[in-house]
């Protein structure tokens, strides 16, 4: 604590931001390797795990990628995701100048009773309705930032995995069934991701991931999908904004 | 992964949604006892890792609490901030019938050049105009779940300072300044608390949290607030709206 009570920024943020500052003024570029914590520790005579912390923090920051065990490098800024925009992450991710990508993992078709209650009430829909159960591993510039399990009523959209589920389902939606996604409710919360999950993404399991669960519906009220998301942690930033339309921090 | 290429919910998820019914249906009441990992390993024929897993699991869905080294308990629901509401977190605490409060950590007036560019720029102001640095514990039901960083210009808010801050700081604004916050910009990540953060929480440094920037303006546009808040991970869900108002889901 300082004299006046305020708590002292610790070390490791201290570290962190000094790096911070030199990744951004460009004196550490892209793909530039960063020293090891060892190398960190000696040099700043500081604890390897001060110095753990410090990368940590730059790593959730997304200034930082660590690649397996050969060292941390200089990664590019996260990518943004306007969680009041009525687009997309498809759409905000070209917006933004970014090429977004979709591999399917999974696509069936299977009823309610098997998907459980808390999908089949935010679909509307009984234990012998179908409904579409999508997995995507969605990247941006073709790297993995969020695996996205998508629920979709069989009645309302039939035949939609004849359709090619690497585009923009929204972009599907809109186009061959003429229903616009017209309003959300997203619930977002930490976890971390489990092997199998990390091991799509490329990363390791103990990184904290952001879970949203997402309720839409159309312009007529009608629930048309739900989507429970795993997005990285060290990739992704949410914007949530209310009131007017603002030109401040972004 | 299953015959149709779904991953398959890994043991640890299993295990964790079971616990989790166990506690929804009332099982296992709030404040009892979980079985230790070791205990939970040796009955159920699991790795004490996927039993750590499991019980990671259900601490980050907010529905267990570790208490030291004793042991984990069930415990409360996580708390729900809307972040599309123009409601703050006082209000929407009370309105959820949770008793907000908030401690004082620091409250001091300091000049534009010691607060940063990232700060002064947010709140369009200079180098030698007067911010007020204001650092709260904001507690739901007397339970920390926040730490708040937050910068008001004195130019706009003179003798702030003199008001209880332990009070909604924004009824404040509205009450004695006849300036009511009508929009902002959220910005989330994920990040770890330092150990002086923790330790003001009563949590571990290893716990994951929610970092919040928020770009707050008047009906006039004027910026009346950056903040820069620290959610702990465990206890908070965040919610946020597109579209027309839904009853979905909440």
């Amino acid at each position: 604590m300082s004299d006046n009570g305020t708590p002292a920024q610790p070390l490791y943020r201290q570290i962190a931001e000094q790096i911070a500052e030199e990744i951004e003024s460009g004196i550490r570029p892209v793909n530039s390797k960063l020293p090891s914590e060892r190398e960190l520790a000696e040099e700043l005579g500081i604890s390897r795990m001060t110095a753990r912390a410090a990368i940590n923090t730059l790593v959730l920051q997304g200034l930082v990628v660590r690649r397996g065990r050969i060292g941390a490098y200089v990664s590019r800024p996260k990518f943004r995701f306007d969680l009041s925009s009525p687009r997309g992450l498809h759409e905000q991710l070209k917006k933004a100048g970014v090429e977004p990508g979709a591999k399917i993992i999974s696509a069936e078709k299977v009823l309610g009773n098997s998907v459980g209650n808390e999908i089949m009430n935010a679909l509307a829909m009984g234990e012998q309705d179908e409904v579409y159960r999508i997995i995507r591993l969605r990247t941006a510039n073709d790297e993995p930032i969020v695996i996205e399990n998508s629920y979709f009523p069989a009645k309302i959209f039939p035949d939609l995995l004849d359709f090619n589920l690497t585009d923009s389902i929204y972009g599907i939606l809109k186009k061959y069934f003429s229903i616009t996604p017209a309003g959300s409710i997203q619930e977002m919360e930490i976890s971390y991701l489990d092997s199998q999950w990390a091991e799509l993404m490329g990363v390791t399991a103990d990184l904290p991931t952001l879970e949203v669960k997402r309720y839409t519906v159309a312009e007529d009220n009608t629930p048309i999908e739900f989507a429970h998301d795993i997005y990285r942690g060290d990739r992704i930033t949410f914007i949530a904004r209310t009131g007017p339309t603002l030109n401040l921090g972004t």
